[in-house]
């Protein structure tokens, strides 16, 4: 038995680029967590004839699911609903109680726009009453309604903004209509093993080798990718397999357990606020402005433990606000490891800080040299008990890459210094 | 005439949401540039059947060019090129003079990690050598080669890494197979205008009337979304439809010109580059955690004009680094105006800017009362030679949602008085 669903995400805004759909991947996770196995995820803009062939290719490749995003909109080039009643041959009726409810809804949120004419808005929202005859409408978060369309397979049809598609696509799955869609769903086990320092040749070279020891070894799902410079290995197995992969893991272990630093899902952001609590951290950051202290402050209750950051862009500021002497600077380069270690330094004093990350580098395009090339990144993490560690690493790709990737490695760097034993 | 495409994104860590893809997006707009419709995004994992599947449903709709994305690694996991050399009905074989390239590259690479074992390394990359015949190859940039197939469709396969796919894009398009593919296209126009502080809906309402009022609308072919608070209307239209567009653009200035801050396809985040050429800024940040500063130093040149940052997440580092006097945050509470105007006060100071923004808030989950729930943001814009602006706004969504949300407030909030007349 299986299940076997596809996502239909709409929008010329996503397939043309200008908007990141965040939708396929946060179903793709419920989808696991239930158990359905996801086959494909589509694309299409705001054309029916796009849109119908999508659904039609993903019925033919016999999911039991497909669930829509977007198209629920007021204005003209928002179809999903007419196209899905059609796909299912099924006829649009005004619901005159949604309608109502619609009406409200667009009242409230107009009240905030004085200067506009609220009977014309509410004219264009009349359309988004429209229900495929014999679905199960899934009330507006926003003002648009979802809605669940039985059948083989069944479609469920979501708005665009996420964060009325999600609360939504929980009210969906209470129906019997999805319930008896994905009866056929298998409960399987994941784990993660995340590596940094490691390239994925490595690794790939070791599934060779896991593959011919390794009896059963097809029974595992192994999936290895590269992000921000860590080598994540993921493997989805049946729980009668998981003495398989407690062979895998001793393998790998064997061969990379120096690189190896989570198997159990947590993420070196997570590790990190786990290993600062009680602490009082700060960050001095150059080339990074600030996507250092931003990335340690998106985990709720970091408030806990991170006092701030300087952000000193400019050589003056080094000086000006964390104490950097400027001699230092012209001796040195602004990129430089003494300059990086004066400004963590800086961070501890001036925020009465135990633990400090601090960072200086070259993020490009412009600012290269022979010696110091786009890519080259200063690293020191210091801690006001002592132990301090200082390092230079050449980053590859752009701007935006070197950035990023340069806030991972000071995250590995802070896990390195503060799970050592005191 | 037209020229259509499809782009195919392979990969596990894509179709679960463990990665974010990219490629999808940077290929759609090359293909919009070239004046080639692109029809259709399809992503599946690492599945030669559901591979399979989507190149021949790509197909059967009749685009004239597939461009698949992922799966060229030396994983077993990676199985595009067998794939796709299937579909096309051509055998697989060796290019020996490409298998010394790679092991060439190979070896470079792998002398930064003395304790692997190369010869397992080389025997994993060997596999990347093997071509449909008749195929035309695009030399690597990391280890991977691309290929281009000719044929009805033709199929150029790229790796997953953006900066490998970007730079093999760009040769694939100068190859005759998909000079030919791709010789239907039409130059397109297209047109963006931005707003803020708009309800799509009152935009809807206005595109119904367009649609009656302007001879030769349907022409227009129109799509709207909401991001990060502002509404975007994107237009596309053949060169001899430039007299209907400039109408409808009329028409949406009388409507919505106050909301209107683009209409050439700059983005806020450029035009307050440009404002700041000359000046010297600052931000003073809580809950953003330093988002507003990396976006300003997101573009190349920001150096010229950001400062720095201080990021005084802890209430006594407001008072420690910005100089906020305590017993304005003790009478109003961090999140109030008074104590962001202070804290944009000491930014202005420390890094003798002329130029500063602060943002408190509640970004959540936790940290919510009945006066300031979550969401609640204050902004201050100073600037030194007198004008300041302060305004308290409740931002919708969850955390990640109310800190971008208040970087977007905060650029608008500096473009308009940086605006001015002074």
């Amino acid at each position: 038995m299986s299940a076997r669903a596809g996502i239909v995400v709409t929008g010329t805004e996503v397939l043309t680029g200008r908007i990141a759909d965040r939708n396929g991947p946060w179903l793709a996770e419920r989808l696991l967590e239930l158990g359905v196995e996801l086959a494909h995820i589509t694309i299409c803009g705001d054309r029916p004839g796009d849109l119908a062939a999508q659904l039609r290719f993903l019925a033919a490749e016999g999911v039991d699911l497909i669930i829509t995003s977007g198209g629920l909109g007021p204005t003209a080039d928002d179809l999903t609903v007419a196209t899905v009643a059609e796909f299912c041959g099924r006829e649009l009726v005004l619901d005159p109680e949604l309608e109502a409810r619609i009406a409200d809804i667009v009242a409230r949120v107009m009240a905030r726009f004085p200067n506009v004419d609220a009977d014309a808005v509410r004219a264009a929202n009349r359309k988004q009453a429209l229900i495929p005859a014999g679905a199960h409408v899934l009330e507006p978060v926003g003002t648009a309604p979802g809605v669940v369309v039985p059948g083989t397979p069944t479609v469920v049809v979501l708005p665009g903004p996420p964060r009325e598609l999600q609360p939504m696509w929980r009210a969906a799955v209470a129906t019997p209509a999805v319930q008896q869609a994905i009866a056929g769903r298998t409960r399987y086990r994941q784990d993660t093993v995340r590596m940094f320092g490691l390239p994925e040749s490595a690794l790939a070279a070791t599934l060779r080798d896991a593959e011919v020891q390794i009896a059963g070894f097809e029974r595992l799902e192994i999936t290895t990718c590269v992000r921000r410079g860590e080598v994540e290995m993921v493997t989805r197995y049946e729980p009668d397999s998981a003495a398989v992969y407690a062979e895998l893991l001793t393998l790998v272990r064997q061969r990379h357990g120096g690189e190896i630093f989570s198997e159990d899902g947590t993420t070196v952001d997570e590790q990190v606020a786990a290993l600062l609590a009680g602490r009082r951290v700060a960050t001095a950051e150059s080339c990074t402005g600030g996507l250092l202290a931003a990335r340690l402050t998106e985990i709720p209750g970091s408030s806990g433990y991170v006092c701030g950051s300087v952000v000193a862009y400019a050589n003056d500021a080094k000086t000006a606000v964390l104490d950097v002497d400027p001699a230092l600077v012209a001796a040195h380069g602004a990129v430089s490891e003494p300059v990086v270690a004066a400004m963590a330094d800086g961070a501890l004093r001036r925020f009465s800080a135990d633990t400090a990350v601090a960072i200086s580098g070259v993020a490009g395009p412009g600012g290269g040299t022979p010696d110091k090339p786009v890519g080259t990144v200063c690293f020191c993490v210091r801690l006001a008990e002592g132990p301090t560690v200082v390092r230079t690493l050449r980053l590859p790709g752009d701007r935006a890459d070197v950035r990023e990737r340069s806030t991972t490695v000071a995250l590995h760097l802070l896990r390195e210094v503060l799970s050592r034993p005191s």
